[in-house]
């Protein structure tokens, strides 16, 4: 198989992938162009910026739930009028060059956001999280040394908790794991509730792995904070009735076809923003006033 | 073996019997008393009470977190005493006969129960569950003909769901299938949620299966009515604060071993009283103000 057909399996991968969350997929995406723009046998600036065009927007519209995924392919698009009218020499180094960028953009606003999230987090407290997310996970990355204390679900039907069970092991965090059904009972024993995002919505309110919005209540139930830490490049301009939340093959629920029996997978749920007490991105925390006005305000920047 | 080594090992099967619900354990372990009543050995009255009582104090705390066997079970320990004067050719059938009556009643209230829940259902309405419930099952067997839908969940991690939808498929009725995780997605499109209870404590609160207290919140947060059914045996004279929710093996959880990771089974939740709309019992239906003052006041009676 040549380069450019790994680049189209990648894209079959990236539709289809379960367990990566949209940070780590939409780097994917920016990787798997450098590739294609490596590999592309183009004769000129403006043949290899049509060829990774028609990529670049497969790729984007492959997980309509997350938006990091079009938002850094949307930021990439933008290098490419540019290079149409380069000789292919300049042009290769140059669209590999704004994929690799943005993908460190990316990575450092991932770094940027757990480190303010951790901030919000006092040693020996009790975290409740859901899914798993590399946001969270380099959270927890910071605050291993402060001896904090975490709850994690099993997350269902794909159990990525898992995966976060397996690194928190490695860190040495002491952890509770639970079923998704359990979250009611634990979140009364937790003093904040921390998850990543799929996508955050104009309204302020965000998608996340079906269970997110079990999670929210439960935690404004029991009074306790409800953070959501996610890098700007989620954000998106849809609101709560706009967006699609994808369906996934109902074969994961491993349940017999029965007569009348309708298998249902529906892979993130919506939390609305007056569940959420603030969301933290690479900017710092954002109360969910803050977050509700951010298209018209500057954000409050935290610790 | 013999009848009564039978006996003695029903009475394990209900300690670990993580499948039935706490009417139809309760209902398991006066069949279980009339068996021995027919077996043990006994030369008279006062030597077969003495053996079945202490059979019966046996099967009563078997389930700590089910109010339905301690109930029933005491309900049959009052025909003891009178049997303990009489000889063995009436004190043997006399003891099998109450225990059987005790039963009986049993089952009819259930069937009135869920006679009464299903009364609470228009035509063509939504009712979403979780978890698995002999009494819900026989509302549904009543609604059946009145083309009602049912959003019902998987139940996590013994999956009751599977066994629920396999009954609702029989019937006919149109049945979505859930993820734990996805509760909150299908109760929004739902017109009502009925659930069970394993037990209803003095506050009015319920305790049932793991997850139904987010069930109810995601109810309350949609609007929804949250009833709960479960015939009058189930009531408890404990507070939220006094009753055991029983642990179940962690191996139930099929995940590994880590060091520092704790795997969690809790099988019970407790939805406070605030959050039920209305307890449907054998005698109609009790709204939550009625049901928290169910102890001072008579209960109003449903349709």
């Amino acid at each position: 198989m040549d380069a450019l057909e790994l680049c189209r399996q990648g894209l079959e991968e990236v539709a289809s992938d379960r367990r990566r969350g949209a940070s780590q997929l939409a780097r994917r995406c920016l990787a798997i162009i450098v590739d294609y723009a490596r590999a592309y046998p183009a004769k000129d600036g403006h043949a290899l910026a049509e060829a990774v065009q028609t990529l670049a927007l497969d790729l984007r519209d492959a997980r309509p739930s997350m938006a990091a995924l079009r938002n850094l392919v949307d930021n990439f698009l933008v290098c490419l009028p540019q290079v149409r009218g380069q000789p292919i020499e300049l042009a290769r180094p140059a669209v590999m060059r704004s994929a690799s960028e943005i993908a460190e953009q990316s990575r450092q606003a991932v770094m940027d956001a757990s480190r303010h999230a951790a901030a919000l987090i006092d040693e020996g407290r009790t975290v409740i999280t859901h899914s798993l997310s590399s946001t969270l996970l380099a959270a927890f990355r910071s605050l291993a040394a402060r001896r904090v204390r975490a709850v994690i679900t099993e997350s269902c039907p794909l159990r990525e908790g898992l995966v976060l069970a397996q690194e928190l092991s490695r860190l040495g965090i002491d952890t509770e794991y639970i079923t998704d059904a359990q979250i009611g009972l634990f979140a009364a024993h937790a003093d904040l509730a921390l998850v990543g995002a799929d996508t955050l919505l104009r309204d302020g309110s965000a998608v996340n792995k079906a269970g997110t919005y079990l999670l929210a209540l439960a935690a404004y139930d029991a009074g306790i904070p409800f953070y959501v830490c996610c890098e700007s490049f989620k954000f998106s301009d849809l609101s709560a009735g706009e967006v699609t939340l994808e369906q996934m093959a109902t074969s994961e629920l491993a349940a017999p076809q029965l007569p009348h029996v309708h298998l249902r997978n529906v892979y993130f749920d919506i939390t609305p923003a007056r569940l959420i007490t603030a969301v933290v991105t690479e900017h710092g925390v954002l109360t969910s006033s803050a977050n509700r006005s951010r298209c018209s305000s500057p954000p409050e920047t935290g610790p």
